[in-house]
């Protein structure tokens, strides 16, 4: 008789969709998970008979649908606490009336409790890992993280110039800014079983000298991690660019000179690029996180499908509390799907409603998203190898019947 | 002693939003239901202290907030079990080659089932009256009807011509459709204790005869009842029009030169409407459903904005569930409000924050919903005299908190 294993499980009878490089679905499907690794998967007979003997934890999902998790590439934990104070301004009054006064008076023990009820909303709606795009205490969201369960790249708000900084960040020298992001690598990089990784921060180049983006690019380097920055937000931030940085476009445009387009590169927003940079950011193989609803609400239409047709890898992003209201990646896949649609009738003179189809969307919030936060060898797709990081959809209730289509109630109805 | 009466209800320490001619809110309120009447409402400790003797039923509403109840006013509820169907195609595959077989192929039984399914979705996003959009068996919808406790302006979807129909269909003349409309309105009107009325309808202007639009117009009149038309919802309708009718623009002009513009017309969609023609519709005081997802995926951005600058009475709509996939008006608000931010983009430069902001959106999901379907002596705010159509949202889970602004929300979090 064989020995069954505590850390082995399996979860049969499921609809597995893998995301893999060939977007395999098996319709009854199985998974064998060893400890946080997926061991097996395929049709549920086989995998069944071979594997029920040995595992402990044995799951029938009733063909509920089985997924990777779900990763939110831009999200601001920070400002959870934060939702309602900004809604129905522009992004300048957003920034410097209400977000940075929020955040430069936050608490360590609220920067916590914020990255913890952000992390349950988000939970809720399927994500198991995200990328913080830069709040103030780092390991205060580092606390949050491992109690949370959640994988995560956390990044500290990074600003070393410009205007409209509160008193309390404008006495920030590019060293000091450099030094913390270290410190806080040292401590908190590859911890938690290796969920949380520390990555750089640059707010935006409107708030940056030259030497604090050209020390991230070498400091990121040679710790061989990823820069998140917000990228080409407003048309205003490509016009300050070419009055102040002597280019002749804006901000891709700037960074594609100073060699700070590279692989590492976690591109937020990237509303405002024009064809020629979306040649530079494809080249460089920089990955783009689109947030539709904060880009609605402030910023505009980013060209995703331009990207995406020039191989960009473009992924899915909340955006923070006070620029969304929902912290919902599903309803981030809802809005991407629809606005991107509808962006087409400028274009066109019709919507296209063959525009990031489903199973685009699907993509973009899986793997895609494991490549923008440099994670792909370990999440973003069910395979044998990687971690377990999954989630079940259950299909047959009333806001999902009836299913006809198995992709769009995953993507619109959850 | 005074008695208490077991048909009076009393609701107190809530927040209330009454939507009145002065938007109103009282901050620690309360409010007295009789049958289904409201009969007083105010501060909290006035009412309490003048009703808590008379009412049999208390309930402490621990500040939570009490709206009245959304109203959705474009929904085909005969397409619920079609959902899924017809994605990521464009509006002539939608209609001819995906909806039209399904809705033409429905037994009574599932359109009965159908309109149950879509009114439990609804309920859920606190919409407590609908106007259909148009379907077959308008009698098993109002069986439905009945049944959910829903109120509904109900009509069948009329069609006398035109290209694309299924050959069941075809052979309607023009005076089976305006007979058989008469006869459920004999049936119908006014039926499950005043909660159904009886609407023309007519599909859309490229499946109607002349004949059709004025014998309806004046049937409606003679009736006095409103009439649901789909209104200039893509380009190529306009054009048709144009070519067919020979008129200078589109539908709007037309109808406008036919006098089937006026306050009884509710007009779906209106995406494709030129500046004279928001002129037609404010003069005439027809009402517009905007219906945000269905105009993101298949038809354009409807200038929502400019109708309401125009005083046009603008409400909203989730449209059908192949339209959108969520039947749920809270994510319309939710969407209207960011889209229509978004669209200002391509005017100005810059999405405008400010367009339509919450307390706007608000209105259009409650009085303004209650004018389209001319309904606004009984529902679409709390006021004495009024029906007690009511909703209560929980501010206080993980998903509202923290609430700086009431506002938001209510529209965007729920």
């Amino acid at each position: 008789m064989e020995t069954k294993s505590s850390s082995v499980t399996l979860l049969h009878n499921a609809l597995i969709v893998t995301m893999d490089s060939e977007t395999r679905v098996f319709y009854n499907g199985a998974i064998v998970v060893e400890k946080d690794r997926i061991i097996a998967l395929g049709q549920s007979h086989n995998i069944f008979n071979q594997f029920a003997p040995l595992a402990q934890n044995v799951f029938d999902l009733h063909g509920q649908i089985l997924l990777p998790g779900f990763i939110n590439t831009h999200v601001h934990t920070s400002q959870q606490l934060g939702r309602g104070i900004a809604d129905d301004v522009d992004l300048m009054t957003w920034l410097h009336e209400r977000i940075w006064p929020y955040e430069s008076n936050m608490t360590e023990e609220d920067s916590y409790i914020s990255t913890l009820l952000c992390g349950i909303e988000l939970i809720h709606s399927g994500v198991t890992c995200f990328a913080e795009a830069g709040g103030q205490h780092v390991s205060e969201m580092a606390r949050a993280v491992e109690l949370l369960g959640l994988r995560a790249c956390l990044v500290q708000s990074t600003m070393d110039s410009g205007q409209g900084l509160p008193p309390s960040w404008a006495d920030r020298t590019t060293d000091d800014c450099i030094q913390s992001q270290k410190e806080l690598y040292e401590k908190h990089h590859d911890t938690a079983d290796g969920r949380i990784r520390i990555w750089l921060g640059i707010r935006q180049i409107m708030n940056a000298t030259d030497r604090l983006l050209l020390k991230t690019r070498d400091v990121a380097k040679e710790l061989k991690t990823g820069i998140h920055m917000h990228v080409a937000e407003i048309s205003y931030e490509n016009q300050v660019v070419k009055d102040t940085r002597k280019v002749d476009n804006g901000t891709v445009t700037y960074l594609e000179k100073i060699d700070l387009l590279n692989g590492n590169l976690l591109a937020a927003h990237t509303v405002w690029v024009n064809d020629t940079e979306i040649g530079f950011l494809s080249r460089a193989g920089v990955k783009v996180s689109h947030c539709p609803a904060s880009a609605m609400r402030m910023l505009g239409f980013a060209p995703i499908k331009e990207m995406l047709d020039a191989g960009i890898c473009v992924s899915l992003g909340t955006d923070g509390a006070p620029s969304n209201n929902r912290m919902s990646i599903v309803d981030d896949m809802y809005l991407a799907s629809l606005i991107n649609k509808g962006r087409e009738v400028y274009k066109l003179g019709t919507t296209d409603p063959t525009a990031l189809p489903a199973e685009t969307i699907l993509k973009m919030a899986t793997i895609n998203g494991a490549k923008t936060v440099l994670w792909e060898n370990e999440i973003g797709s069910l395979e044998i190898g990687k971690k377990a990081d999954m989630i079940i959809i259950n299909p047959f209730s009333w806001s999902m019947a009836p299913v006809h289509d198995w992709y769009e109630p995953i993507l619109l109805e959850m």
